[in-house]
């Protein structure tokens, strides 16, 4: 049994999580990691992101559902469906990202749960709005990235569009999710009563677009739509990535103050008094000659000493990390943003902390996420079900 | 003069916008388009995305920063201190974003601010923790993007590292600052006392790396960072981008059902009755035979032909689109996420609309952006503060 911490901005809060997947279930990782009770309802073999590494649990579900408790329901069955209209009634928030109409479906949409709980807000996370044309369109990261014009501003050049390799479409719209549900909540407060919050994945991404959009606003005409690792349309450089001794770094001189700093950083004064490499598109039209001075400084260093550099001189800059070097950071470890959990199969794996620091609440470690259905019997009673017979559907 | 709607679910709280660029601004226009009054202070000159595109107001500035009011302030003088202060005790929450040490440099840190207000939730948004070991380091999207291994993973898998070309990790900040200083509101609902609530880009980027930590974690050794536009991990086949006539689509077949149903809509029942082409692997271990198929019937047809028969058969895909055709599509027009509001310079500005969707609060449309200071005389004779005589810093 999980309980959930005793304190954190959101204790006191009961959060019923159908999320699956990323989407919905970081949406209840906030709820949980400050400190609300949320339990997450599986179907009786699992959100499908346990299984989806084949053999082993996958070590996303262990990332995303820690500090929750399980319950296990079969929605299809009378049984399932009148334990979760129990849970719902017992709830302040009700999360889920099923497939448009799998909530309606199973009866269980937003007009039955507010009829009988009419404090609940329900929060829904799509692909796609109720009301858009594409709204019948199987969604998922990589088609939104495509429609929303993510994919397209990705990559080189001279390349084709590339995804960002983060389904950082289901991020974006968890998170969004978390933010409508507290509006809503912050609303209940005054009103007394629940709402029904919805977003899409294909709204959040175009406005995280924006900066994009911009640029393309102002030159339409010559907008390449890619700038790799540069700058698609202001007059800046260097801005790039330079090769280091042990991988590559990126340094930006978004400014000529940047510029005047990197020089400084690289020791090269007689650069920073040229009169005719002073102003970004004078520099930008030089960009070989300048990215080979750059360079020059860059590759006889590593990494670690590129950054301590920049970051001396004001220069916005960082080594490129893989993920294996990410994963074993003991920065992130101290600061609690990275916590070892066990699990039963995985051994350890590194479980993402609150995000947010709040200073009138400590932070609280995560616990570790639920084995499938571990909190079902306990809840049930305590709503005073029975345990569902049926239990062998696993999706809706 | 600009005034704030007078429904939606945060109507009734005044929040000071101190933020630029993208991150804080963001966080504030989650605020103004849900009906708070979000009061933009700006320095003298104007934040600084208003001037960054040379001679033309740069049209991100618009986008971001609608249905705010705006007041010019020197920070650094006496007098625009004092206004701040003021403004700061007649708010719920003030959001700023600038570089690590300027609110206290400026006499304006938590500290401060608490001590006079304690009700007050100050929301601040950074590259990097205060507590990282990277906190001097100036920070932007692009080397967060860097630091956090973001850009290690996207890209292909015989080419570089690319930068996702949205500026994805200041909106990420921005929307788990809302969701922070919403929890701390909500908090204050029982106590009565703010907080002081802290993001930093570094961490909520780390977090949205979930998924391909988790697939890291699967294959450590034979880990491939970047996949382009297929799997890393998953033996699954197709999954990528394929020809159409008007240019690409994403197809991805995540299970083998989907591989049923993209047979079907591609009139190939041959395949899906194919005992050897059933299982992913199988077809993963076949992929430039599968994904001949798949182009002989993409390369045919347009876009829009191959997402309606994606879209009946349930197969995840899209279109991939330009931002060009994404800035002119009439379904995000009809919905409420576009808004087309007039600018004094511009013409027309695509502004976004409120992401989520509130059964209980109607959809208000955003109302354009003040110009600079548009507000300052109106907002501070009503805090019974004198204008501030010296307005000439830009920056802080």
């Amino acid at each position: 049994m999980n309980a959930a911490p005793d304190c954190g901005p959101l204790a006191g809060l009961r959060v019923i999580d159908l999320g699956q997947v990323y989407l919905g279930p970081y949406c209840g990782l906030m709820f949980a990691l400050m400190g609300a009770e949320v339990i997450k309802v599986e179907p009786p073999g699992g959100d499908s992101i346990r299984g989806i590494a084949g053999g082993r649990e996958n070590p996303a579900a262990m990332m995303l559902n820690s500090s929750k408790q399980s319950v296990t329901l079969d929605l299809g069955s009378e049984g399932g469906r009148s334990a979760l209209l129990a849970l719902a009634d017992s709830a302040d928030v009700l999360i889920e990202n099923f497939r448009p109409g799998t909530m309606e479906k199973l009866g269980l949409g937003w007009e039955t749960l507010c009829a009988r709980n009419p404090r609940l807000v329900m929060g829904s996370g799509k692909g796609y709005a109720a009301d858009s044309v594409y709204r019948d369109a199987p969604a998922m990261d990589f088609p939104i990235q495509a429609l929303t014009g993510l994919m397209s501003v990705t990559g080189f050049p001279d390349g084709p569009p590339v995804k960002c390799g983060a389904a950082i479409t289901d991020f974006l719209g968890g998170i969004h999710l978390f933010g409508g549900i507290m509006a809503a909540l912050h609303a209940r407060g005054a009103t007394g009563r629940g709402d029904f919050v919805q977003i899409a994945m294909q709204d959040v991404t175009h406005h995280a677009l924006a900066s994009n959009i911009a640029s393309y606003l102002l030159a339409p005409d010559g907008f390449a739509d890619r700038a790799g690792n540069s700058q698609a349309v202001l007059k800046v450089a260097p801005y790039d990535l330079f090769p280091a001794r042990d991988g590559q770094v990126a340094i930006m001189c978004l400014n000529d103050r940047h510029w005047q700093q990197l020089t400084r950083a690289m020791g090269r004064p007689d650069l920073a008094e040229d009169p005719e490499l002073a102003a970004g598109p004078a520099r930008c039209a030089r960009r070989a000659q300048v990215d080979g001075w750059v360079t020059a400084w860059t590759s006889s260093q590593t990494r670690a000493e590129i950054f301590a550099a920049l970051s001396s001189a004001h220069v916005p800059g960082a080594p490129v990390r893989t993920l294996a070097e990410v994963v074993s950071d003991d920065d992130m470890r101290a600061r609690g943003m990275i916590h070892d959990l066990p699990h039963p199969d995985l051994g350890t794996v590194p479980v993402p902390g609150l995000p947010m620091r709040f200073a009138a609440h400590p932070q609280v470690a995560p616990i570790p996420a639920p084995t499938v259905g571990a909190d079902t019997a306990r809840i049930l009673a305590a709503l005073e079900q029975d345990l569902p017979s049926a239990q062998s559907k696993d999706t809706y």
